[in-house]
Protein backbone atom coordinates (compact mmCIF):
# COMPACT_ATOMS: atom_id res chain seq x y z
CA UNK A 1 0.00 0.00 0.00
CA UNK A 2 1.00 3.19 -0.78
CA UNK A 3 1.86 6.03 1.82
CA UNK A 4 -0.67 8.56 2.01
CA UNK A 5 0.09 12.62 2.70
CA UNK A 6 -2.66 14.60 3.55
CA UNK A 7 -2.26 18.31 4.82
CA UNK A 8 -5.63 19.37 6.15
CA UNK A 9 -7.97 18.04 9.63
CA UNK A 10 -10.86 17.47 7.14
CA UNK A 11 -8.88 15.12 4.67
CA UNK A 12 -7.85 13.02 8.07
CA UNK A 13 -11.28 12.52 8.99
CA UNK A 14 -12.39 11.35 5.43
CA UNK A 15 -9.69 9.12 5.00
CA UNK A 16 -9.91 7.30 8.43
CA UNK A 17 -13.92 7.13 8.82
CA UNK A 18 -14.22 4.14 6.54
CA UNK A 19 -10.96 2.37 8.18
CA UNK A 20 -12.56 2.97 11.47
CA UNK A 21 -16.09 1.80 10.30
CA UNK A 22 -14.26 -1.32 8.98
CA UNK A 23 -13.00 -1.58 12.61
CA UNK A 24 -9.66 -2.06 11.75
CA UNK A 25 -6.99 -0.77 14.63
CA UNK A 26 -5.56 2.70 14.14
CA UNK A 27 -1.99 3.80 15.58
CA UNK A 28 -0.76 6.61 15.99
CA UNK A 29 3.08 8.38 16.12
CA UNK A 30 2.35 11.80 16.60
CA UNK A 31 5.91 13.62 16.28
CA UNK A 32 7.67 16.82 14.81
CA UNK A 33 9.61 15.45 12.04
CA UNK A 34 12.82 15.53 11.50
CA UNK A 35 12.86 11.13 11.90
CA UNK A 36 15.86 9.25 12.55
CA UNK A 37 15.96 6.29 13.86
CA UNK A 38 14.08 6.38 17.48
CA UNK A 39 11.06 8.08 15.10
CA UNK A 40 11.31 4.86 12.51
CA UNK A 41 11.20 2.26 15.65
CA UNK A 42 8.24 3.71 16.88
CA UNK A 43 6.74 3.55 13.26
CA UNK A 44 8.14 0.20 13.32
CA UNK A 45 6.38 -0.69 16.43
CA UNK A 46 3.24 0.58 15.77
CA UNK A 47 3.05 -1.14 11.94
CA UNK A 48 3.99 -4.51 13.99
CA UNK A 49 0.83 -3.69 16.50
CA UNK A 50 -1.68 -2.24 14.09
CA UNK A 51 -4.07 -2.34 10.64
CA UNK A 52 -3.32 1.00 10.17
CA UNK A 53 -0.55 3.25 10.70
CA UNK A 54 -0.81 7.10 11.11
CA UNK A 55 2.54 9.70 11.58
CA UNK A 56 1.59 13.13 12.47
CA UNK A 57 4.54 16.00 11.70
CA UNK A 58 3.99 18.95 12.87
CA UNK A 59 6.39 21.56 14.62
CA UNK A 60 4.00 22.88 17.09
CA UNK A 61 4.63 26.15 17.84
CA UNK A 62 2.48 26.13 21.14
CA UNK A 63 5.18 24.01 22.87
CA UNK A 64 8.18 26.46 22.23
CA UNK A 65 9.02 29.33 24.85
CA UNK A 66 10.58 33.11 23.57
CA UNK A 67 14.03 32.32 22.50
CA UNK A 68 13.75 28.46 22.04
CA UNK A 69 14.27 27.05 18.56
CA UNK A 70 11.21 27.03 16.95
CA UNK A 71 12.22 28.90 14.08
CA UNK A 72 15.34 27.25 13.42
CA UNK A 73 14.10 23.41 14.26
CA UNK A 74 14.47 20.86 11.00
CA UNK A 75 11.82 20.30 8.47
CA UNK A 76 13.37 17.90 6.23
CA UNK A 77 9.71 17.16 5.14
CA UNK A 78 10.70 14.75 1.94
CA UNK A 79 13.32 12.76 3.54
CA UNK A 80 10.78 12.41 6.26
CA UNK A 81 8.22 10.99 3.98
CA UNK A 82 10.68 8.37 2.68
CA UNK A 83 11.48 7.46 6.39
CA UNK A 84 7.48 6.51 6.91
CA UNK A 85 7.15 4.92 3.68
CA UNK A 86 10.31 2.85 4.24
CA UNK A 87 9.04 1.95 7.61
CA UNK A 88 6.16 1.01 6.40
CA UNK A 89 3.37 3.76 7.34
CA UNK A 90 -0.01 4.61 5.84
CA UNK A 91 -0.73 7.53 6.40
CA UNK A 92 1.52 11.27 6.93
CA UNK A 93 -0.31 14.01 8.58
CA UNK A 94 1.81 17.13 7.85
CA UNK A 95 -0.35 20.19 8.45
CA UNK A 96 0.35 24.02 7.91
CA UNK A 97 0.29 25.86 11.31
CA UNK A 98 -3.43 27.69 10.46
CA UNK A 99 -4.70 24.39 9.82
CA UNK A 100 -4.00 22.87 13.13
CA UNK A 101 -4.56 26.69 14.95
CA UNK A 102 -7.63 27.87 12.61
CA UNK A 103 -8.21 30.90 15.03
CA UNK A 104 -6.51 32.01 18.18
CA UNK A 105 -6.05 28.75 20.46
CA UNK A 106 -8.04 29.82 23.97
CA UNK A 107 -8.53 26.05 24.91
CA UNK A 108 -5.65 24.73 26.62
CA UNK A 109 -4.96 21.43 28.40
CA UNK A 110 -3.38 21.46 31.31
CA UNK A 111 -2.02 18.60 33.62
CA UNK A 112 -1.14 19.53 36.89
CA UNK A 113 1.75 18.29 39.78
CA UNK A 114 3.44 15.97 37.04
CA UNK A 115 4.73 18.92 35.27
CA UNK A 116 6.89 20.48 38.27
CA UNK A 117 10.11 19.10 38.27
CA UNK A 118 12.55 18.18 35.43
CA UNK A 119 11.60 19.96 32.02
CA UNK A 120 8.81 21.77 33.66
CA UNK A 121 10.36 24.71 35.07
CA UNK A 122 13.03 25.40 32.76
CA UNK A 123 10.39 25.82 29.49
CA UNK A 124 7.17 27.49 31.42
CA UNK A 125 3.83 26.31 28.98
CA UNK A 126 5.99 23.59 27.27
CA UNK A 127 3.84 20.70 28.57
CA UNK A 128 0.38 22.98 28.68
CA UNK A 129 1.80 23.29 24.24
CA UNK A 130 2.30 19.51 23.93
CA UNK A 131 -0.86 18.01 25.60
CA UNK A 132 -2.52 20.77 23.89
CA UNK A 133 -1.72 19.65 20.60
CA UNK A 134 -1.59 16.13 21.48
CA UNK A 135 -5.44 16.56 22.62
CA UNK A 136 -6.20 18.06 19.22
CA UNK A 137 -3.87 14.83 16.79
CA UNK A 138 -6.04 12.91 19.23
CA UNK A 139 -9.10 14.16 18.44
CA UNK A 140 -8.94 14.34 15.20
CA UNK A 141 -7.03 10.89 14.26
CA UNK A 142 -9.10 9.13 17.03
CA UNK A 143 -6.38 5.79 17.14
CA UNK A 144 -6.87 3.54 18.72
CA UNK A 145 -3.21 3.23 20.39
CA UNK A 146 -0.54 5.83 20.59
CA UNK A 147 3.50 6.02 20.68
CA UNK A 148 5.38 7.72 22.26
CA UNK A 149 9.27 7.57 22.67
CA UNK A 150 10.66 7.12 26.45
CA UNK A 151 12.94 9.79 25.74
CA UNK A 152 10.81 12.19 26.71
CA UNK A 153 9.73 10.71 29.75
CA UNK A 154 7.67 13.34 31.31
CA UNK A 155 6.04 14.19 28.34
CA UNK A 156 5.61 10.57 28.38
CA UNK A 157 3.59 10.56 31.72
CA UNK A 158 1.98 13.68 31.16
CA UNK A 159 0.09 12.60 27.68
CA UNK A 160 -0.74 9.32 29.86
CA UNK A 161 -2.19 11.01 32.60
CA UNK A 162 -4.31 13.16 30.39
CA UNK A 163 -5.50 10.18 28.64
CA UNK A 164 -6.58 8.67 31.68
CA UNK A 165 -8.23 11.79 33.48
CA UNK A 166 -10.17 13.07 30.37
CA UNK A 167 -11.52 9.59 29.51
CA UNK A 168 -9.69 9.50 25.93
CA UNK A 169 -9.90 5.74 25.19
CA UNK A 170 -6.65 5.40 24.12
CA UNK A 171 -3.56 3.55 24.92
CA UNK A 172 -0.14 4.84 25.15
CA UNK A 173 2.30 2.74 24.38
CA UNK A 174 5.54 3.71 25.47
CA UNK A 175 8.99 2.38 22.74
CA UNK A 176 12.48 2.39 24.81
CA UNK A 177 15.07 5.22 24.07
CA UNK A 178 16.84 4.23 20.83
CA UNK A 179 20.72 4.71 21.18
CA UNK A 180 24.09 5.61 18.98
CA UNK A 181 26.91 3.40 19.64
CA UNK A 182 28.31 5.59 22.43
CA UNK A 183 25.20 5.96 24.43
CA UNK A 184 23.57 8.94 22.96
CA UNK A 185 19.87 9.30 22.86
CA UNK A 186 18.87 10.29 19.46
CA UNK A 187 17.57 13.62 19.28
CA UNK A 188 16.38 15.57 16.15
CA UNK A 189 18.31 18.52 17.74
CA UNK A 190 21.44 16.02 17.67
CA UNK A 191 21.78 17.72 13.89
CA UNK A 192 22.68 21.10 15.84
CA UNK A 193 26.13 19.79 17.37
CA UNK A 194 29.63 20.24 16.34
CA UNK A 195 31.66 17.83 16.07
CA UNK A 196 33.39 18.37 19.54
CA UNK A 197 30.23 18.67 20.93
CA UNK A 198 28.68 15.42 19.40
CA UNK A 199 32.17 13.76 21.22
CA UNK A 200 31.21 15.05 24.57
CA UNK A 201 27.33 14.77 24.41
CA UNK A 202 27.62 10.91 25.77
CA UNK A 203 28.56 12.14 29.13
CA UNK A 204 24.96 12.46 30.04
CA UNK A 205 24.17 8.97 29.36
CA UNK A 206 27.20 8.11 30.99
CA UNK A 207 25.99 9.60 34.20
CA UNK A 208 22.81 8.52 34.24
CA UNK A 209 24.31 4.98 34.03
CA UNK A 210 26.64 5.50 37.10
CA UNK A 211 24.05 6.64 38.65
CA UNK A 212 21.66 3.46 38.19
CA UNK A 213 25.06 1.72 39.10
CA UNK A 214 24.74 3.07 42.38
CA UNK A 215 21.56 2.62 43.05
CA UNK A 216 21.58 -0.75 41.38
CA UNK A 217 24.63 -1.40 44.53
CA UNK A 218 22.85 -0.66 47.11
CA UNK A 219 22.72 3.06 47.56
CA UNK A 220 19.21 4.38 48.79
CA UNK A 221 19.88 8.30 49.45
CA UNK A 222 19.38 10.24 46.10
CA UNK A 223 21.64 12.88 46.77
CA UNK A 224 24.44 10.57 47.41
CA UNK A 225 23.59 9.09 43.86
CA UNK A 226 22.90 12.61 42.19
CA UNK A 227 26.51 13.59 43.76
CA UNK A 228 28.35 10.80 41.97
CA UNK A 229 26.17 11.37 38.89
CA UNK A 230 27.38 15.02 39.21
CA UNK A 231 30.87 14.36 39.14
CA UNK A 232 30.52 12.79 35.95
CA UNK A 233 29.33 15.90 34.42
CA UNK A 234 31.39 18.02 35.77
CA UNK A 235 34.61 16.59 34.17
CA UNK A 236 33.03 17.63 30.85
CA UNK A 237 33.72 21.55 30.18
CA UNK A 238 31.78 21.73 27.20
CA UNK A 239 28.28 20.30 29.52
CA UNK A 240 26.53 23.05 31.68
CA UNK A 241 24.36 20.48 33.64
CA UNK A 242 20.09 22.46 33.89
CA UNK A 243 19.14 19.66 36.31
CA UNK A 244 19.48 15.81 36.95
CA UNK A 245 16.90 14.58 38.86
CA UNK A 246 15.90 11.12 40.75
CA UNK A 247 11.63 10.88 40.36
CA UNK A 248 9.35 8.62 40.47
CA UNK A 249 7.52 6.97 37.33
CA UNK A 250 4.12 7.89 37.47
CA UNK A 251 3.77 11.66 39.33
CA UNK A 252 7.53 12.72 38.11
CA UNK A 253 8.03 13.73 41.74
CA UNK A 254 11.52 14.14 43.76
CA UNK A 255 12.64 10.81 45.12
CA UNK A 256 14.81 11.42 48.57
CA UNK A 257 15.19 7.47 49.63
CA UNK A 258 14.75 4.93 46.88
CA UNK A 259 13.04 2.23 47.88
CA UNK A 260 10.89 1.22 44.57
CA UNK A 261 11.64 2.08 41.42
CA UNK A 262 12.56 5.30 39.77
CA UNK A 263 13.86 7.44 36.48
CA UNK A 264 16.68 9.26 36.90
CA UNK A 265 16.72 12.17 34.28
CA UNK A 266 18.71 14.73 33.29
CA UNK A 267 19.47 17.76 30.93
CA UNK A 268 22.56 19.56 29.61
CA UNK A 269 23.35 22.14 27.54
CA UNK A 270 26.48 21.58 25.13
CA UNK A 271 26.98 24.37 23.61
CA UNK A 272 24.02 25.59 22.51
CA UNK A 273 22.21 22.64 22.34
CA UNK A 274 19.72 21.38 25.10
CA UNK A 275 19.55 17.46 25.26
CA UNK A 276 17.57 15.63 27.60
CA UNK A 277 18.07 12.05 28.67
CA UNK A 278 16.84 9.52 31.13
CA UNK A 279 16.77 5.70 32.39
CA UNK A 280 15.38 3.52 34.77
CA UNK A 281 16.54 2.44 37.65
CA UNK A 282 15.25 -0.30 40.55
CA UNK A 283 17.22 -0.73 43.84
CA UNK A 284 19.75 -3.55 44.11
CA UNK B 1 -37.41 1.32 22.90
CA UNK B 2 -37.49 1.43 26.38
CA UNK B 3 -34.69 3.02 28.52
CA UNK B 4 -31.37 2.12 29.73
CA UNK B 5 -29.64 3.18 32.39
CA UNK B 6 -25.81 2.61 33.09
CA UNK B 7 -23.87 3.65 36.05
CA UNK B 8 -20.00 3.28 34.22
CA UNK B 9 -18.39 4.48 31.66
CA UNK B 10 -17.26 0.94 29.94
CA UNK B 11 -21.38 0.00 30.03
CA UNK B 12 -21.29 3.70 28.22
CA UNK B 13 -18.95 2.59 25.84
CA UNK B 14 -20.22 -1.40 25.55
CA UNK B 15 -23.50 0.11 24.62
CA UNK B 16 -22.86 2.69 22.06
CA UNK B 17 -20.23 1.04 20.30
CA UNK B 18 -22.72 -0.91 17.81
CA UNK B 19 -25.37 1.48 17.57
CA UNK B 20 -21.64 3.79 16.29
CA UNK B 21 -20.87 1.20 13.88
CA UNK B 22 -24.21 1.31 12.58
CA UNK B 23 -23.57 5.14 11.81
CA UNK B 24 -26.64 6.26 13.48
CA UNK B 25 -26.34 9.37 14.66
CA UNK B 26 -25.78 9.77 18.36
CA UNK B 27 -26.80 12.78 20.63
CA UNK B 28 -25.59 13.74 23.91
CA UNK B 29 -27.91 16.17 26.59
CA UNK B 30 -25.48 16.19 29.72
CA UNK B 31 -27.11 18.12 32.77
CA UNK B 32 -26.86 17.37 36.22
CA UNK B 33 -30.23 16.09 36.54
CA UNK B 34 -33.41 17.87 38.89
CA UNK B 35 -34.93 18.15 35.36
CA UNK B 36 -37.26 19.98 34.06
CA UNK B 37 -39.08 21.31 31.42
CA UNK B 38 -36.25 22.88 30.07
CA UNK B 39 -34.26 20.18 30.05
CA UNK B 40 -37.22 18.12 28.31
CA UNK B 41 -36.97 20.39 25.53
CA UNK B 42 -33.51 19.97 25.32
CA UNK B 43 -34.18 16.08 25.47
CA UNK B 44 -37.15 16.64 22.73
CA UNK B 45 -35.12 18.42 20.68
CA UNK B 46 -32.47 15.89 21.09
CA UNK B 47 -35.14 13.35 20.13
CA UNK B 48 -36.20 14.98 17.07
CA UNK B 49 -32.46 15.54 15.56
CA UNK B 50 -31.03 12.04 15.76
CA UNK B 51 -31.11 8.30 16.09
CA UNK B 52 -30.14 7.90 19.54
CA UNK B 53 -29.98 10.44 22.72
CA UNK B 54 -28.02 10.00 25.60
CA UNK B 55 -28.79 11.95 28.70
CA UNK B 56 -25.74 12.15 31.17
CA UNK B 57 -27.10 13.02 34.80
CA UNK B 58 -24.15 14.04 37.36
CA UNK B 59 -23.41 16.54 39.56
CA UNK B 60 -19.76 17.41 38.81
CA UNK B 61 -18.21 18.39 42.08
CA UNK B 62 -15.70 20.11 40.13
CA UNK B 63 -17.65 22.87 38.87
CA UNK B 64 -19.09 23.77 42.42
CA UNK B 65 -16.90 26.19 44.58
CA UNK B 66 -16.33 25.91 48.59
CA UNK B 67 -19.31 27.27 50.01
CA UNK B 68 -21.59 26.45 46.86
CA UNK B 69 -24.84 24.42 47.01
CA UNK B 70 -22.61 21.17 45.70
CA UNK B 71 -23.91 19.23 48.85
CA UNK B 72 -27.67 20.19 48.64
CA UNK B 73 -27.95 20.52 45.14
CA UNK B 74 -31.10 18.40 44.39
CA UNK B 75 -30.59 14.64 42.70
CA UNK B 76 -34.49 13.51 42.10
CA UNK B 77 -33.06 10.58 40.12
CA UNK B 78 -36.27 8.35 40.07
CA UNK B 79 -38.39 11.12 38.30
CA UNK B 80 -35.24 12.18 36.12
CA UNK B 81 -35.40 8.76 34.81
CA UNK B 82 -39.27 9.34 34.02
CA UNK B 83 -39.06 12.96 32.16
CA UNK B 84 -35.71 11.16 30.06
CA UNK B 85 -38.58 8.22 29.66
CA UNK B 86 -41.44 10.38 28.74
CA UNK B 87 -39.57 12.19 25.93
CA UNK B 88 -38.06 9.45 24.64
CA UNK B 89 -34.16 9.55 25.20
CA UNK B 90 -32.78 6.12 24.45
CA UNK B 91 -29.76 6.18 27.53
CA UNK B 92 -29.13 7.47 30.94
CA UNK B 93 -25.43 7.83 31.95
CA UNK B 94 -25.87 8.35 36.43
CA UNK B 95 -22.50 7.53 37.21
CA UNK B 96 -20.84 7.52 40.74
CA UNK B 97 -18.41 10.30 41.29
CA UNK B 98 -16.15 7.60 41.58
CA UNK B 99 -16.68 6.79 38.42
CA UNK B 100 -15.79 10.13 37.01
CA UNK B 101 -13.09 10.83 38.83
CA UNK B 102 -11.32 7.23 39.59
CA UNK B 103 -7.80 9.06 40.91
CA UNK B 104 -7.28 12.47 41.36
CA UNK B 105 -8.00 14.36 38.68
CA UNK B 106 -4.85 16.31 37.28
CA UNK B 107 -5.96 17.42 34.24
CA UNK B 108 -7.66 20.27 33.12
CA UNK B 109 -9.21 21.79 29.94
CA UNK B 110 -8.85 25.52 30.20
CA UNK B 111 -10.79 28.10 28.03
CA UNK B 112 -9.21 30.87 28.72
CA UNK B 113 -10.61 35.05 27.65
CA UNK B 114 -14.32 33.88 27.52
CA UNK B 115 -14.54 33.12 31.31
CA UNK B 116 -13.01 36.32 32.17
CA UNK B 117 -16.47 38.36 32.98
CA UNK B 118 -20.09 37.88 33.68
CA UNK B 119 -19.83 34.84 36.29
CA UNK B 120 -16.43 34.15 35.42
CA UNK B 121 -15.20 36.11 38.17
CA UNK B 122 -17.60 35.27 40.68
CA UNK B 123 -17.28 31.71 40.79
CA UNK B 124 -13.48 30.71 40.24
CA UNK B 125 -12.78 28.12 39.11
CA UNK B 126 -16.03 26.76 37.37
CA UNK B 127 -15.97 26.94 33.75
CA UNK B 128 -12.70 25.19 34.14
CA UNK B 129 -14.74 22.68 35.89
CA UNK B 130 -17.36 22.42 33.31
CA UNK B 131 -14.40 22.17 30.06
CA UNK B 132 -13.20 19.31 32.11
CA UNK B 133 -16.29 17.20 32.79
CA UNK B 134 -17.98 18.27 29.86
CA UNK B 135 -14.37 16.77 27.75
CA UNK B 136 -14.59 13.98 29.81
CA UNK B 137 -18.51 13.33 28.79
CA UNK B 138 -17.77 14.27 25.35
CA UNK B 139 -14.61 11.55 24.72
CA UNK B 140 -17.07 8.66 26.89
CA UNK B 141 -20.12 9.07 24.78
CA UNK B 142 -18.64 10.40 21.62
CA UNK B 143 -21.74 11.57 20.25
CA UNK B 144 -21.86 13.55 17.16
CA UNK B 145 -24.23 15.85 18.55
CA UNK B 146 -24.75 17.64 22.00
CA UNK B 147 -27.55 19.91 23.38
CA UNK B 148 -26.95 22.97 25.80
CA UNK B 149 -29.82 25.57 27.29
CA UNK B 150 -28.89 28.89 26.61
CA UNK B 151 -29.72 29.98 30.15
CA UNK B 152 -26.05 28.67 30.68
CA UNK B 153 -25.05 31.21 27.72
CA UNK B 154 -21.56 31.76 28.54
CA UNK B 155 -21.24 27.95 29.43
CA UNK B 156 -22.47 27.66 25.61
CA UNK B 157 -19.85 29.81 24.30
CA UNK B 158 -16.91 27.98 26.29
CA UNK B 159 -18.26 24.77 25.19
CA UNK B 160 -18.39 25.57 21.67
CA UNK B 161 -14.73 27.55 21.35
CA UNK B 162 -13.82 23.91 23.28
CA UNK B 163 -15.36 22.21 20.90
CA UNK B 164 -13.75 24.12 18.18
CA UNK B 165 -10.34 24.63 19.74
CA UNK B 166 -9.60 21.30 20.58
CA UNK B 167 -11.03 19.47 16.77
CA UNK B 168 -13.44 17.62 19.25
CA UNK B 169 -15.83 17.44 15.93
CA UNK B 170 -19.11 17.61 17.66
CA UNK B 171 -21.43 19.91 16.58
CA UNK B 172 -23.13 21.86 19.52
CA UNK B 173 -26.87 22.80 19.54
CA UNK B 174 -27.99 25.72 21.38
CA UNK B 175 -31.40 25.45 22.62
CA UNK B 176 -33.47 28.39 23.43
CA UNK B 177 -34.45 29.21 27.44
CA UNK B 178 -37.35 27.74 28.58
CA UNK B 179 -39.21 30.14 30.67
CA UNK B 180 -42.41 29.78 33.06
CA UNK B 181 -45.74 32.19 32.49
CA UNK B 182 -44.58 34.78 34.16
CA UNK B 183 -41.33 34.75 32.33
CA UNK B 184 -38.54 33.08 35.11
CA UNK B 185 -35.74 30.96 33.26
CA UNK B 186 -36.42 27.62 34.78
CA UNK B 187 -33.88 26.04 36.61
CA UNK B 188 -33.13 23.38 38.90
CA UNK B 189 -32.24 25.66 41.61
CA UNK B 190 -35.41 28.05 41.55
CA UNK B 191 -36.95 25.09 43.98
CA UNK B 192 -34.77 26.98 46.65
CA UNK B 193 -37.00 29.76 46.48
CA UNK B 194 -39.77 30.12 48.83
CA UNK B 195 -42.88 31.89 48.02
CA UNK B 196 -42.16 35.49 48.38
CA UNK B 197 -38.79 34.81 46.21
CA UNK B 198 -40.99 33.13 43.91
CA UNK B 199 -43.06 35.99 43.19
CA UNK B 200 -39.95 38.25 42.79
CA UNK B 201 -37.31 36.27 41.14
CA UNK B 202 -38.87 37.42 37.57
CA UNK B 203 -37.73 40.54 37.96
CA UNK B 204 -34.13 39.80 36.25
CA UNK B 205 -35.90 38.37 33.25
CA UNK B 206 -38.12 42.09 33.20
CA UNK B 207 -34.86 43.71 33.67
CA UNK B 208 -33.06 42.14 30.51
CA UNK B 209 -36.14 42.75 28.95
CA UNK B 210 -36.23 46.25 29.05
CA UNK B 211 -32.71 46.52 28.35
CA UNK B 212 -33.78 45.15 24.96
CA UNK B 213 -36.19 46.86 24.37
CA UNK B 214 -34.09 50.18 25.23
CA UNK B 215 -31.36 48.87 22.43
CA UNK B 216 -34.48 48.09 19.98
CA UNK B 217 -35.85 51.58 20.38
CA UNK B 218 -32.27 52.88 19.25
CA UNK B 219 -29.98 53.26 22.14
CA UNK B 220 -26.00 52.61 21.69
CA UNK B 221 -24.21 53.24 24.76
CA UNK B 222 -24.22 50.13 27.33
CA UNK B 223 -23.75 52.26 29.98
CA UNK B 224 -27.56 53.91 29.40
CA UNK B 225 -28.90 50.24 28.98
CA UNK B 226 -27.27 49.44 32.23
CA UNK B 227 -28.49 51.89 34.09
CA UNK B 228 -31.96 51.39 32.68
CA UNK B 229 -32.16 47.45 33.65
CA UNK B 230 -30.54 48.44 36.72
CA UNK B 231 -33.05 50.95 38.37
CA UNK B 232 -35.86 47.39 37.82
CA UNK B 233 -33.80 45.77 39.83
CA UNK B 234 -32.96 47.99 42.40
CA UNK B 235 -36.52 48.75 42.88
CA UNK B 236 -36.88 44.83 44.25
CA UNK B 237 -35.86 44.72 47.58
CA UNK B 238 -35.50 40.56 47.65
CA UNK B 239 -32.33 40.68 44.86
CA UNK B 240 -29.28 41.20 45.08
CA UNK B 241 -27.50 42.19 41.79
CA UNK B 242 -24.54 40.24 40.82
CA UNK B 243 -23.78 41.35 37.64
CA UNK B 244 -25.88 43.01 34.90
CA UNK B 245 -23.62 42.86 31.67
CA UNK B 246 -23.93 43.29 27.63
CA UNK B 247 -21.42 41.77 26.13
CA UNK B 248 -20.70 40.05 22.76
CA UNK B 249 -21.85 36.58 21.70
CA UNK B 250 -18.86 34.86 20.51
CA UNK B 251 -16.11 36.03 23.00
CA UNK B 252 -18.48 37.39 25.80
CA UNK B 253 -16.83 40.32 25.98
CA UNK B 254 -17.92 43.68 27.64
CA UNK B 255 -19.32 46.08 24.87
CA UNK B 256 -19.27 49.53 25.26
CA UNK B 257 -20.98 50.93 22.19
CA UNK B 258 -23.71 48.72 21.01
CA UNK B 259 -23.54 48.50 16.75
CA UNK B 260 -23.64 44.49 16.23
CA UNK B 261 -26.05 41.91 18.28
CA UNK B 262 -25.17 41.67 21.95
CA UNK B 263 -26.16 39.32 24.47
CA UNK B 264 -27.54 41.12 27.85
CA UNK B 265 -27.03 38.69 30.84
CA UNK B 266 -27.59 39.04 34.54
CA UNK B 267 -27.05 37.44 38.01
CA UNK B 268 -28.80 38.03 40.95
CA UNK B 269 -29.17 36.60 44.43
CA UNK B 270 -32.80 36.45 45.30
CA UNK B 271 -32.37 35.80 49.30
CA UNK B 272 -29.76 32.76 49.05
CA UNK B 273 -30.29 31.65 45.33
CA UNK B 274 -27.97 32.77 42.93
CA UNK B 275 -30.52 32.70 39.84
CA UNK B 276 -28.87 34.03 36.07
CA UNK B 277 -30.89 34.76 32.76
CA UNK B 278 -29.83 36.46 29.76
CA UNK B 279 -31.47 37.52 26.50
CA UNK B 280 -30.10 38.48 22.70
CA UNK B 281 -30.47 42.13 21.41
CA UNK B 282 -29.94 43.56 18.54
CA UNK B 283 -29.38 47.86 18.28
CA UNK B 284 -32.95 48.77 16.10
Amino acid sequence: MSLVVVRTVSEVREHLAPIRHDRRRISLVPTMGALHAGHASLIAEARADSHFVAVSVFVNPLQFGPGEDYLRYPRPLDSDLDVCRRVGADLVFAPDVKDVYVSDQRTFVEVTRLGDHLCGPFRPGHFRGVATVVAKLFNIVQPDRAYFGEKDYQQLCIIRRMVQDLNLGIEIVPVPIYRDVDGLALSSRNAYLNEAERTAAPVLFRALMLARKTIEEGERKSSVVREAAGSILAAQPLARVEYLQIVDPIEVQPVDEIAAEVRIAGAVWIGKTRLIDNVAAAPG
